[in-house]
This record gives C-alpha cells, sequence and structure tokens, in this order.
C-alpha cells in the first residue's frame, strides 16, 4: 500500500531487462552511440515531427535546462504558484536559468490565463528595472493531479504567442496526462504552441530515465553546452537510451500510464462511495487527493501503508473538518489491485 | 580491440543483475532508503573512518559540486594544466564554483609542488584585486595515465595545509590507482591530507555510479543543498546505491581494477618488446600512451580496433617520427586478452 | 515642480564644492587612501558602535551585494511583495545573492509580521527539495512612502533571531525615515536587531553614495572579495567618501532629510485640506500619494509639473474614481516651497 | 612624486568644475536626461560611426559586462596572460560572463597572433567536452605600458573573424594608446574588426567615467538588461555623462593622455641617459618601467616618491642585479616636470 510518490517505485521488468542485456558490449560515450541516435530518433515518430532530444539525470534537470535555455537577462519565469519548479526544487531552475520565477494563481492547480494575462503586463517591454517576461512553464499533469485540457493549453499558448515567449511544459507525468486526456503527444504539445518539454520517465516505470525534447530544431543549438555545462551528460548515455527503448517498445509507456490512472481512478471510486472520506478535489492522472479520518490515516499507516499528509490549500481553509486530515495518494505502473482495496477498507473502518 | 575510452564497456554482470533484482519493491526516494543508507555506510567501512557520501550523476559533477561545497567569493582552484576539470567539462567545474580554474605544470600529469607553491604565492590573503587561492585539485590516477606516488601526494597536501586549502582528489579512475600504488583507501586519501573526493565507479564497470565523499562531514553541511540545486538528487536513488553495493561487495571493485590495470600492463609489456612500437611515457593505471607506425594504426582501425590519436605534448615537440602516430589506449574491467593480444598483432605487421 | 523622484534631484551644493576641493592632490587608490579611512570612521560614531563599511556605486548594488554576503545554496530571501528589491532591479539581488526573493503581503507596504513567520514555517530547516529561509529584507522607507514603527522593526526582528536569519535592511530613504520616527541611526537598526544596512546618501543630496554597513565586523570578511568580483570597487574611491564626508557633515544628512519630509508634509496638508483632491494613504516620509482629478493632473503637465501615476494596489481596486488618478508624488532636498504651492494651486483649479 | 598609478590622480579641474554646475537643477534619473542623451551622441561622432554607449561605474564593471554580453554556455575568453581582466579583476569576468578567461601569452604584454591561433585551434567548433572559444580580448595600451601597433591590432582581429569571435578592447588607458600611436578612435578600433570597447576616463582626469562603446548597435540589445542586472545603472547618471562631456570638450582628454605620456616620456630620456638606472623594455604609452638601484629607491621614497616594485617576469629572470629592483612608473594627467625631475635627480643620488 506505497501510495507516497510514483518514485518510490523500482524499475518496470521489461525496463529493468532491457537495461541487463545492454550491460554486454562495447558502444561509443556521451550519446553519440548507435542506440543513442535510434532512441532520438523514436522521439521524432512518437512526436510526429523533427525533435532535437537530450537525455538528462533528473526531472529537476530537465526542467531546469530547458528554461535555461531560453533566458535572456534580467528574466521572468511565470509559473505556476504551486509548480514543481518553483516549489520543489530547491532553486535549480533559477540557479540555471538565472531568471526569477514569478508564481501565477490559478485554480486546481492550473494557472488561470487571465492572471498570467496581467502578470504579464505588468512587464512592458524595455522596462529595465522590473525585468523582463521570458517564458512561462505548465506542469501536465499538475502538482495536484489535475489535468490540463487541451483548449486550456491553448489558451496559455496563445497569451505566449502574443508576446513571443517560449512555452515550456514540465511533463514529469506527462503520460499519465496523456492517457487522462487521450490525446497524442503532438496534441498534447506542439501542436498547442508548447516549444520545449520536460518528457519524464522515471515516474512511469524507468530507473532514470528523463529527456528534455526541443520541438524546434534550431532553437536547441545552445543545449549540448549547456547540458554539459551543467555536468548532465552521461558518459554511459546509452544506459538512458536502453530505458527509453524499453519505455517506448510497444506502447509499454501508455500502457503503464494507464495502469497508474486505472488504480488512482479505483482509489477516486472507492473514496468517491465511501461514507468515512471524500475527494478533496477532482483529479484525473495518478494522484488523489482525499480527506479523510486522522482514525483511518493511522489505521492504514499501521497496516503498513504510504502516504502524505498534504497542507490545506490557503485558499480553501475550511476543507478538512476537525478530525480529518488532507492526504495525497500516488498510484504507479506498480500499484496492484489489492494495494489499492486495502487501502479503502482501511478508511472504511 | 576497444581501447577508445574505459566509458565505451557496458557494465559488470554483477552490477547489471544487482540492478535487475532491486528493480523490484518500493522504496523511499531522494537517497533515503534503507539501501542508500546502508551503502553510505560502506564508504565509512572502506575509508576506515566516518565520511558523508553524495551519489551524482556523473564525474564532472562530483569534481564540479565538490569544487563549489569548498569555494569563496574571487576564488581560484589550481589544478594540472591538462586536468579533466579544465580540459574536459566544458567550464562545469568553474560554473558550478564561481571560480578560476588556474593550470599548473608538471611532468607526467602531475602538478610540481614547486610550481604549486610559486602559483599560490602569487596570490597573498586580502589582494583582493588578483583573487584568493581558496582549492587545489588534483586527478588519481592522471589524464595520462601516470599515478601520484603517496610521498608526492603529501608533498602536494603540505602545501594546501600550509595555507589552509582544501584538497580534492578527482578519483574518476581512483581504484586503478589504488591497484597501481597497493595502497588501502585511506592511505591514498584523508591520511594524506585528501578533504573532499570523487569516487568514480562508472569507468570500472558500474552504468552511472559517482559519489562525493568527504572526509570531514562538519565540512560537508551545505552538500544536500548544492546537489539538489545542481539537480544531481536522483529520485530512485538506490539504483545508484544498488551498483555500488554490487561494486563493492567481495572486493569486486578491486577486482575490476585489477583486471583493467593487468590488461594495461599485457599492452605496455607488448609494445615494449615490440620493433615496430613504443611506449611515449611510463604509465603504471589502465590508460598506455604508445607511438604507433599511421600504418599499424590503419592496419588495427580495419581490423575494428578503436583507439584516439593523442595530441603531441608541447614540452615534447619531437616525441613522435613523420611516419609515426601517438595514440592512447584504455583497458577496462570488459577488456579480454585476446583483444590485447589482436591489437599487437597488428602493430607487429 | 519635479515630484517625479528625489533622484532627478541634483546633488546639494555642499557635496558638490567638497568634490571639487577634493579634485586637486593625489592619493591612494581602491579603498586605501586616508579620507576613506577617515570617513568609515565616521559611520562608527554615528551608529555608536564599530561597524565595517563598504561603497558601492548604487542602491541595487548595496542591496544585492548585502544579500548576497549571507546567502547559502537554495537560499530564500523573505521581502515585502512591493519591495524595490524585487520590484524594480532587474533581478540584480537574485543574481548576485542566487537566492530567490519570495514576496510576502503586508498592509502600506510594510511586511505583516504574522504572514512572514507562515511563509518562513512553509521551509522547515533541512527540507532540501523546498529551499531554505536564508534571509528577510525590509525598506525603511518603504517603496510607498510608510515608515516602519520601531516595534514593527523588533516585530520582524524577533520571526528572524528565532530562525536565525539575517536581516536585511534597505535603507535607499534612510535618513527620510529617522527623520519621520525621530529615531537615531543605532535605535533604528542593530538595536532593533538589523545585520546589514544599504545605507543610501544618493537621494538625498549626494551624486553618487551609497554604503553597505555592517553591524557584526566578523560577519563582513568576505565582502571586500564580493564588492570587488561584482565590479563595484572604485579606484577613485576617495570622491565616495568626499560626499558622505559633507553629508555628514554638521549633521547636513538630517537636514535635508528634514526638508525633503517638510516639504511632503506641506504636500499632505494641502492635499488634506483640499477639496478636490485627496491623500491615497498615510505616509510620513518624502513620499506622497495622492489621488487627483485626470484634469488637475494634465493641468499640472502643462505647466511643468513631472510626477508619476501609479498603479492601483490590487487590494483596493475602488480606490480610484473614474475621474481620477494616483499619482505618485516625491520631495527631495532640492524641493522648494513654490514648487509645492505651486502644485497646489494646479490641483486646486 | 607619485608614480604608483594614474588612479591616484584626483580630477581634472574642468572636470571638477563642470560636475560643480551640473549639481543644480532637475533632470530625468537612470540615463534618460538630455545631457545623457547629448553624450551618448558625441561618442558616435568621436568614433566616425553610431555607437551605443552605456556607462558604468568601473573600468573591471566596463571589461566584465562587455565580456558577458558575447558570451554563450561553456564560452573561453582568450586573453593575454597578464591581462588586467585576468590578473587584477578578482574573477568578475568569469562572474558576470560565466565563461573561463584562458591566457595565453606573448612579449611585451601583446598577445602572439600565432600563439592566439594554436590556443583557439584547441577548441574545434562543437567538441562540447572541451568548451568553445567565443572571445577575445585585448588591452590597449597594455598592462606593461607597451601599444599594439594597428598592423598588430589587424593580426589578431583576422583571426577572430576567422572563427566569427568577437573582439573585445580593454581600453582603460585608450587615450594614452591614441597619443602613442598618433591614431583617430576609429582606426584603432572598429576598422581594426574591433567589436566593443571599454571606454576609460577615470585614469586620464575623471573622477568615475567609463563607458562600454558597442560598435554594431544591433549586438548591444541585450546590455541594457546586462548592466542594470549588475547594478551598474546609476540613478544619476547624468553626473557620469557631465565628465565624458567636460572631458571629450575642445579635445581635452587628447591633450590629458599628450601631456600623461609626454611626462613618461621624460622619464624615459631622463632614464635612459642615465648610468645608475635603465629601462626594463621600451614602452610608449604613459607607464615606465625601469631597473633602478634599491639604494636608490630607498632615498625616492624617503622624498615621498610613490612607485610600485613590480614583479620579475619569468621569462627574463636575470633581467635584474643583485642590487637592482625594477619599478613601475605611472604618469597621469596631474604629473608635473618637477615631479619628473625630482624622481629622476633620486635615481643619479
Amino acid at each position: 500500500m506505497i501510495f507516497a510518490s510514483d518514485n518510490w517505485a523500482g524499475a518496470h521488468r521489461s525496463i529493468a531487462e532491457r537495461l541487463l542485456q545492454e550491460s554486454a558490449g562495447f558502444a561509443a560515450a556521451y550519446g553519440t552511440s548507435d542506440l543513442d541516435r535510434r532512441v532520438e530518433a523514436r522521439f521524432s515518430e512518437i512526436f510526429e515531427r523533427e525533435v532535437s532530444v537530450f537525455f538528462v539525470a533528473t526531472g529537476t534537470a530537465a526542467n531546469s535546462l530547458s528554461l535555461a535555455s531560453v533566458q535572456r537577462p534580467g528574466g521572468i519565469t511565470f509559473c505556476h504558484s504551486e509548480a514543481h519548479v518553483i516549489a520543489d526544487e530547491c532553486g535549480a531552475p533559477d540557479f540555471f536559468s538565472q531568471a526569477r520565477l514569478s508564481p501565477v494563481d490559478g485554480e486546481l492547480g492550473k494557472i488561470d490565463p487571465a492572471k498570467l494575462s496581467k502578470a504579464i503586463a505588468g512587464f512592458p517591454e524595455n522596462a529595465v528595472h522590473h525585468g523582463r517576461a521570458t517564458a512561462v512553464t505548465i506542469t501536465q499533469a499538475t502538482e495536484i493531479g489535475t489535468v490540463y485540457a487541451l483548449d486550456e493549453i491553448d489558451a496559455i499558448s496563445a497569451i505566449c504567442k502574443e508576446r513571443k515567449l517560449p512555452l515550456h511544459m514540465d511533463g514529469a507525468r506527462f503520460a499519465n496526462a496523456l492517457v487522462a486526456l487521450d490525446a497524442s503527444p503532438a496534441e498534447m504539445t506542439w501542436k498547442r504552441g508548447v516549444d520545449i518539454l520536460s518528457f519524464g520517465g522515471t515516474k512511469n516505470g524507468c530507473w532514470c530515465a528523463e529527456a528534455i525534447v526541443v520541438f524546434n530544431p534550431d532553437k536547441a543549438k545552445e543545449m549540448s553546452f549547456i547540458r554539459k555545462r551543467a555536468a548532465q551528460l552521461f558518459s554511459k548515455s546509452r544506459f538512458i537510451a536502453a530505458q527509453f527503448d524499453a519505455y517506448l517498445d510497444n506502447g509499454l509507456w501508455m500502457e503503464l500510464a494507464r495502469h497508474a490512472n486505472g488504480m488512482a481512478d479505483r482509489l477516486r471510486s472507492g473514496i468517491g462511495a465511501s461514507n468515512s472520506a471524500r475527494l478533496a478535489w477532482s483529479t484525473t492522472s495518478n494522484e488523489v487527493f482525499a480527506i479523510i479520518r486522522k482514525s483511518a490515516g493511522k489505521t492504514a499507516e499501521d497496516k503498513g501503508a504510504k502516504f502524505y499528509e498534504w497542507p490545506i490549500p490557503s485558499a480553501t481553509p475550511d476543507l478538512v473538518g476537525p478530525d480529518e486530515i488532507l492526504i495525497r495518494l500516488v498510484t504507479s505502473f506498480a500499484t496492484e489491485e489489492k494495494d489499492v482495496d486495502g487501502f479503502l477498507s482501511c478508511l472504511a473502518s
């Protein structure tokens, strides 16, 4: 009953075995092997256009270097006020991009387009004292389990285009969002105006597989230097490539995400039907936020369940009753039905 | 016949299988799992004192964050003029440490203590215009296959202590150096006055396993923030831990280095005995530098051998004859006797 | 009728003449002249304790280097959401300190202590993902003309002490605040727990005279390197010293601030008594925020008045009527009664 | 008898009086005043083409921001191994540009073109590990008093053009070099292929007047943000403009440099004719390097002379006899004949 985070899971067996298989033999280092090239080409297929791909070690690296690649002095990157980049990356995006992250509010973890417009308008061109708007980043799926609908991405993107701001998408849970929307990778990204993507594999069944995908390869010219200077170029890069190779084979990545989301659906159904717990807000990815009785939480923990208590959002101070807590439950490719059902039975008890 | 670099090898089977085994099950993320803790403790055993250990993604990261952790504004880090940190890391150590790398010459890839003393003396304390000496870094084994003897490390260390400069060791080929010296990890590091070590596993049989080892844990307090801000904290950190676990089990790491050095010895013997090739300089680790006939190089390449032609050192412009080339040959845990013998026979042909 | 900003004024005649006088003769460069030393010593007298003083070129430099001097990796500096450091310095404090500025709200331009406590509480010690609270900065007088009372500084300071966070004061209008409070420099700073001060002279009658004052000289050891590396060490530093020398002579600085505040009082009285304009909020320094009729603003501008229209604070969207505008009026040492009266008569017309 | 440095002088009376005159009245801040605009336009006249001009506080700032403006990740800036940027600016150029300064040798303080070519050749395009050549900077006049002839600048410039590297000139003693070459500002800069210039006024009679001159204004678009973020935008910018205004009036700047160089000529003649001292090497600007008897140095100091003993260049260890010292003598606009003659008489004694 591990719902603490999807990164508490290990690696999917197919991916782990693909790594074992890759362990033999020799290959050129630093991302120049045949396997590296072949897997990079697969990204172009998946996204239905030529893209540039850069493997890095962590999701924080993917976000930080993506944002670094589009920055200019005095720059400001707009993100949701609860986004991972601003809340959970220890200032790495600020450090690498030398830009300030400026938080924008919005319901359900999504940037409110009107608020974004207003925030950007506070930075007229050439107003040197204020600094300048230089990028926007959205998280898909969001930190609180919701997913931008395609037209919601369009709304953000339109604002970016008007001011010629590059749009980055943090896709640490990219596959889960695709499943939730039943959209194609292209439809959810460059067809909506996304310029650069953090494509995450780690949370969805890899050991360590993160990639920066740049949709306009002309704009990726600096990235190989940015990555190397950031100490993110693996010598045995093919071990990342091998993971992605297995991940993308036969749609495994979508299958794993579908499983994770399905387990979350099972949680959502169970909690929705419960008398003793309720959903804090509606989510569609592999994260579920629930309000449960403290005693039920204690029971679950005693039985080995792992999950995080979540801070009450300041906008809804009365969300949670006196004997209740707000918790986050994250499912993954490795979550089993019995874990879900076991947890649900703890709530009922 | 792959002698291009030790990072062209894959992973040793024991390590790859340990990874496969670790793929199942759940564990706490971000370096807090039991396995992470246990492997960190193994480092203290190996070094015969309590140490702080930080896993990172690349050797460049280990060097860069090590140097960052001991820097102060206006700082200067002294390194050998051919060191990896200054020659092959795209400015990453400068970027993370915000210090200048200042090259010091010395024969056979090793910093000359007299030249180091003189270089440091150019930076008296509080001479704000010049900047200030803040660190020294040595590479063990060096970039050109040599190894600092223990008393050579003592000589560097004594200079550092006099000016209270922290001494860092880039141990990308740490195990190969240990084997070459027949020394213990403690003897080659903190007992000699080394303060911080980049402990490399990748070149010696891991997929991706690098660690920063801080010998005085009191001085490691900032490192967890430095690492996270550098986007180098793995979520599934235990996969690094698992590699190190297998690497350290039953002295596997030493065995692999012994094998690599032994294969280099075989190369050295063969070349030393050859009429048609000669050693460019004496080495004792897993790197061999040889002067061979151009035609022999061509023959070897035609038969599938991989190696790099090396630039002629500016101090010895006449090292190489008109029909000759200088080449670097690197052996690894995966090099086989038949590769060595096959290559030697190409030279003779 | 120049009320655009106090930095539109020139230099007070005594200061300008002191500069002329200093132009002859030779003296040691880079802040080592007798005059530099003597003026630095005057700061210790004025603050009634030994302090370390560092002259820099701009108020932005004073703030940025102050904050840089107390930073650690992953750090977060808390400031008011409208503070100059976050709103008007083009990211310089972020750039030099490599810390994120995190905005905290509060009425009348002052940080709300309860909100500060809550904001800091979001960063428990060693929570590496979030980053960590490392500094607090307040502006005295604030960007909107108000002044922290001494006990209001105490309240902020107490929060800082509890978490051992250094407290910085941006004193670009330090003298105006002193006059408003009728407090001594010591009372308004280190006796309240302020650790480091940006002491501004430029807005109050100097050409270019800004100083960083560190109240605990032990903590100033890195500053000379931080300053030089930031390209802020003047070769002919004594010209900054000379300005401060004249500025501090016979209490000139307090006299100039008293004059500026007095002119603001005259504006406040006039506007308070007016039928056609009103004060937007109460201020006590040399800044006045008024709501006037658009037509009156037009009249004043036609007669040569200079002032800035100010954005309506989001907390009070109904502050200004349909035919009105919110304006900022700043007085200085050079403002004359006839300017004030001339402006007031425009409002009435 | 102050020969310590030209920045020990004060300000020329015309410049100091122009500052006094500017002290009255009001003007728009942050470089937008009529005077700022007018003085910027004078630079275009002086350089015989449209240029972009940015005032900054120090020569170190001019160099650092110039180099920052042309950098890309992993960049390397080539400079002479004794250049001010690498030897005397506490790492500021490295800090602001995030590029490494790579020293190139050359006789008489000037980069040797052949060595520069070879150094750059070590960084082939796209060799991500090494980093990449991104800029070249030369100092005119050099740190040791020599001056690049126009065709020597051409030789450096040709190398830059071949690799499309921007060429920066550190003109802290720009006027002294112009006088030495009897060249026009245009002839010594953009007509030779210089792209960006640090134009120094401080050492030649101003209090504090340094400017970055960008010869292709299209390439200056980022500079206003770079400058503001570096805390180098003066609020009362017109006080820099006023200094330059007086400096450039009626050729004052050339007259002052001619005087300084003339006083150096007088020193050179006297030392050349002396039996007890000799020139260490030939210089043509306002710096003179002489070998004198230790006793003569002592005598001169006892009589109040100020000068710096200079380190013996490592290329010429036998330059100085056992009872001799190498000294640097710098003249300025404020040096008088009697100072020179007084010093010469000390040498003879």
